[in-house]
């Protein structure tokens, strides 16, 4: 194990009272994250659905996630240099952070085969070969030039067998070692500095995630990850294992969550000290027409909605919630129409956005225990 | 017949030398509508892909239009007439116009059968039984509330046998009349006036265009449409058709030619004396890839423009053409991402708005003729 290098910096701000929540500060050379944060998902270099400039000016996140597994099979990382990386690519000069490719190895490509040496798949686009490895995992997120990138780790399905869990997790952390060396080895390529975050596994063994949370603490990153949650398991299991390792971790490094989850998910996980979320869950279920809001969700597919010409959410997280009246939308849902996705889409990531940056503000208040008890509640009705 | 009454005012700027090109300035209680304009088609309640905000702010039209059939099938005028209308339930407060719900008919529906009472049909939705009547189509463009709305009229196909052509004008004659006695019999049901345009038909016969165009003409309204043409036509029987209909209708009243068209189509019909068009060429064209530019046509998703990271367009006709590259817009044509859809719509609708206020602008100054010459030359280039 060697330590990296310290190309970005956290700054703790407060910690609430009452739950391990903390407000904290993170800065690269793209700007200030201020966490909690949840990271839009910007799938194949578009956060679908919405315009770049809406995505700053009306939800405006510090950060968005790319899938490197998606960019690297189109547009490829050929056009990507060329184009002089994914910011400059998609026209996005805030933060990105891209995963090491291997979650959707596992849930979307075709005749995986794991080995010691790396992941050898079939594109769900085309049928084509391809290997990736810690290494060329680096490599290809050197050429995406993300601000945070990923170590490639197997991500276990749930339920998962201990033994596998086990065997999984320590080639997981192996693939860190030559992953973290690699990085050694190689050069951002775009005049900005780039961070790996290595990611805990173990599933959802106590004792294996113990272990995987001190090898991780021990290399030092500038961040770390826990993987391997939200895949299945019961919410309760998920909290019970980043209580295990948010103990383990170093309390000044920022604590990324990957693919949680849903409103109440977050504001769990935030009380137990996680500082960074990503998931598809606002945009996907946008799409299918169920809208998230601090009253609770609804399902605006649903007939009752049809003649509600009240705005679509009085809270007003983004100008689409006063815009828009609820039958409007419901029609533009019945009648399959590109604006329903859009919408909905803009008022979940706004929701979303709002609900941490709110977390925030209740934490650095010293309320925020209450406030999320309270909200948890309300989160789970269904209007 | 019998003169309707006058809501909307036109008034005539200013004409070109050396053409029949006018600018003119038409007002209803939704405001002022400069012409020559293009209206974007916002066929069920949404220009598709495109936020009400953008297409203000953005695109700018000052009215746009909305299809009588779709809205009547769904959401149906019983919650547009809840809502307050049309303008109210999508929250668009410029000026509408909506068509008779004829050309669907003819075009969508199946075992549609005209007769002289009107149109029986069967919805392309869900099979169910419905009839148009002149009467009919003006109940439901009185709930539907918007400025301009349509005489319930047949739309010919192309081509169309000189005796079937000849025997359904008459009846769109007939059907005037009765649209008219209904305009008069009813009431705008929503504070704001709304003004019928009738309709010239007589496929592609000079004689029956002629006759058609008297008998409009005779009629006095408000404002007067030409239809049955760009239904696959040539150009030039089109153009020859546009002048025959301009000759005969009221100079001080503005004429709308239906369907139409190309940007070319747009300059050559401007040139003949038309002030008004609408076509889904933009948004669907755009949706397939195809943009407009004042320099030619671009298709996006082909392989040239793979490494092309230059503006999407450097006239910059609205925000997205400076915002994306070519290369990243392919991207998204290539990804199937929404985002895709939106962009080139957006550029599209802002070509032709800019298109037809540059149109304006040469009119006023005299310079239309040449102006228009040389654009439709590089218009029909493909880059
Ligand atoms: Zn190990
Ligand atoms: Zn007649």
């Amino acid at each position: 194990m060697q330590a990296i290098e310290i190309y970005m910096t956290f700054e703790l701000l407060s910690k609430d009272p009452n739950s391990k929540a903390r407000a904290g500060k993170l800065t690269t050379d793209h700007g200030v994250i201020e966490t909690p944060i949840f990271m839009p998902v910007g799938t194949i270099g578009t956060v679908k659905g919405v315009h770049q400039r809406e995505l700053k000016e009306e939800i405006n996140p510090d950060i968005i996630l790319g899938n490197t597994y998606h960019l690297y099979l189109r547009p490829g990382t050929g056009i990507l240099k060329k184009a002089g990386g994914l910011h400059k690519f998609m026209n996005w000069d805030r933060n990105i952070l891209t995963d090491s490719g291997g979650y959707q190895v596992y849930s979307l490509s075709a005749n995986r085969k794991i080995k010691e040496e790396g992941v050898k798949f079939k594109s769900h686009i085309d049928g084509s070969t391809h290997l990736f490895t810690p290494e060329s995992a680096i490599n290809i997120q050197r050429e995406i030039g993300a601000d945070i990138i990923m170590a490639f780790d197997e991500c276990t399905p749930y339920p998962c067998d201990y033994k596998y869990a086990q065997r999984s997790m320590h080639m997981t952390h192996r693939w860190l070692d030559r992953c973290m060396n690699h990085m050694k080895n190689t050069s951002p390529l775009y005049g900005h500095e780039q961070t790996l975050f290595p990611i805990v596994q173990g599933s959802t063994y106590k004792d294996l995630r113990q272990q995987s949370a001190e090898y991780i603490a021990n290399v030092g990153a500038e961040g770390n990850a826990i993987g391997g949650l939200s895949v299945g398991e019961p919410d309760d299991e998920m909290y019970a294992m980043t209580e295990v390792v948010n103990a383990i971790l170093p309390e000044d490094k920022p604590r990324y969550l990957m693919g949680v989850g849903t409103p109440s998910n977050l504001l769990e996980n935030i009380a137990l000290g996680v500082d960074m979320f990503d998931c598809v869950m606002p945009t996907r279920n946008g799409r299918n027409g169920m809208l998230f809001t601090s009253e609770g969700t609804i399902n605006i597919k649903n007939k009752k909605w049809e003649e509600d010409f009240s705005p679509l959410d009085p809270a007003a997280y983004t100008w689409v919630d006063t815009e828009y009246s609820k039958a409007y939308l419901k029609h533009l849902f019945s009648v399959k129409e590109l604006l329903g996705k859009q919408i909905a889409t803009i008022h979940n990531l706004g929701f979303y956005l709002w609900l941490v940056r709110e977390a925030r503000r209740q934490i650095q208040a010293g309320t925020f225990r209450t406030w999320k008890d309270t909200m948890v509640k309300k989160l789970s009705i269904r209007l």
